[in-house]
């Protein structure tokens, strides 16, 4: 079974493509055709979206699913005059939420997602620059500045976490990754030590590790089965023996990674938009 | 005014807190005092938090607003039982649905965002590395593998806007950006000729242009007002001359931007979870 699915926002649609997204995942056998229309600013627009919609119903003999974040009340106007199955959240949401607050909303567009806050996107960008460049472990140079020091072995996840604490959390995260001469030593890397308050480390299931080296050099002693359950030993180990916390990034995904870490040190997001 | 909101997920609550910081931001002059309450697995653990809303009610005077994807039935009868002001979208939604669709929802948890799907998360891993790894314009090496080549002037957001592109899109963007010396030849860049087709500028305003790289290098060449001027006058005659689509990214967020260039240029997101 097949169903168009619009997402449409007066923003970038992330937010009504995130929200849609979780609740379609509900609905297993069916195939959702999904296409987003974002900017959608104006009347005209609006009616042009309404034309795409009803062309896809007549085609498809189905009603399209439309989820709709569109605030302005003219747009909105329009878009209820498809012939889709409109899911709007904005209309859904917004008037039991003036009566509790006991205010009226703005009715304002693109509140969400605009650089309104220049201290914050500043502090995105930093924090991304501050991820990029912190991403070697061979500088500790700027670790006095990092709010995280994500460590683990090479292909753990430590790169993607690092970006994505930044990116999504403002927050700057350094990326220490453990070397085969750190492993020898048995020692927590002298780098690391003046800031094991800061320290969080990545653990891998060592098959799994060795199916994501093996893809990138395959044959290898890198990717061998042994030695990534050699580096995954020593460095739980060193985590247990330095009271390091750690989580293990075999099975879930990046977002998940980064939201169990904030929670469990107690980060507190820097941007809330 | 103050009023304490919850976010409620049995995932990452990334979703539910983008939604509702949608919905929170057409109140202006409250102020909300967000928390994010993830992984919300067991009836247990729904009580405590039940137990957190209610002592946060009685403390504040005021009933905290909640905001839940939760999924699982069980678990949402327990939040029910709050005294919070209950936003409960799975509950809003999924019947309607249900019945536009003819079908049952599965009522599964954790669907959004785990590594359900191992392919989706090694292109979206690629994609990050790749990103990384042309970040500096120097070898056009892997830009027959890149889907898109983002170029412009030092500061213009070249690095986020490819690092959001990879992690949200899975798509392979390279970052090449514009030299002094490819500003004096006032040529396409001989590294980019071959792929003209995969760019796209960004383009920046040369007064916030001056303002960012004040902050990077006070008193600089650099930062001078009149080497931005000439820097963005050059790049914009270069984007023209080629007919290189680009966007001015002086007041748009890295969000915003990257909708932008994947709506031009018609670029698939990989990643729909």
């Amino acid at each position: 079974m097949r169903r168009a699915v619009f997402f449409l926002s007066d923003g970038t649609g992330i937010t009504v493509e995130a929200i849609a997204h979780s609740l379609l995942a509900q609905f297993d056998g069916i195939d959702f055709e999904r296409q987003t229309i974002p900017f959608i600013h104006s009347v005209g627009k609006a009616w042009e979206v309404v034309q795409e919609i009803n062309t896809r119903c007549d085609l498809d003999g189905a009603r399209p699913l439309l989820f709709s974040t569109l605030v302005d009340p003219d747009v909105r106007r329009v878009i209820r005059q498809s012939k889709g199955f409109l899911i709007d959240l904005f209309d859904t949401f917004i008037n039991p939420l003036e009566d509790e607050l006991g205010v009226d909303s703005s009715h304002a567009v693109g509140k969400t997602h605009g650089v309104r806050n220049y201290t914050a996107y500043k502090e995105r960008i930093d924090a991304t620059n501050f991820a990029i460049n912190n991403d070697d472990g061979v500088s500790a140079r700027y670790y006095d500045e990092a709010d995280i020091i994500i460590t683990g072995v090479s292909r753990s996840g430590k790169t993607p976490t690092c970006l994505y604490l930044a990116m999504n959390y403002g927050l700057k995260a350094a990326n220490y990754p453990i070397t085969e001469e750190d492993l020898e030593s048995n020692e927590l890397p002298a780098l690391l030590r003046a800031h094991q308050a800061k320290l969080f480390g990545l653990t891998i299931d060592p098959h799994r590790l060795h199916q994501i080296r093996t893809e990138r050099r395959p044959d290898s002693r890198y990717a061998a089965l042994d030695q990534c359950l050699r580096e995954t030993r020593t460095v739980e180990k060193m985590f247990l023996d330095h009271g390091i916390p750690s989580i293990d990034t075999s099975t879930i995904s990046i977002e998940e990674i980064v939201t169990a870490i904030v929670q469990k040190i107690g980060l507190r997001k820097r941007l809330y938009g």
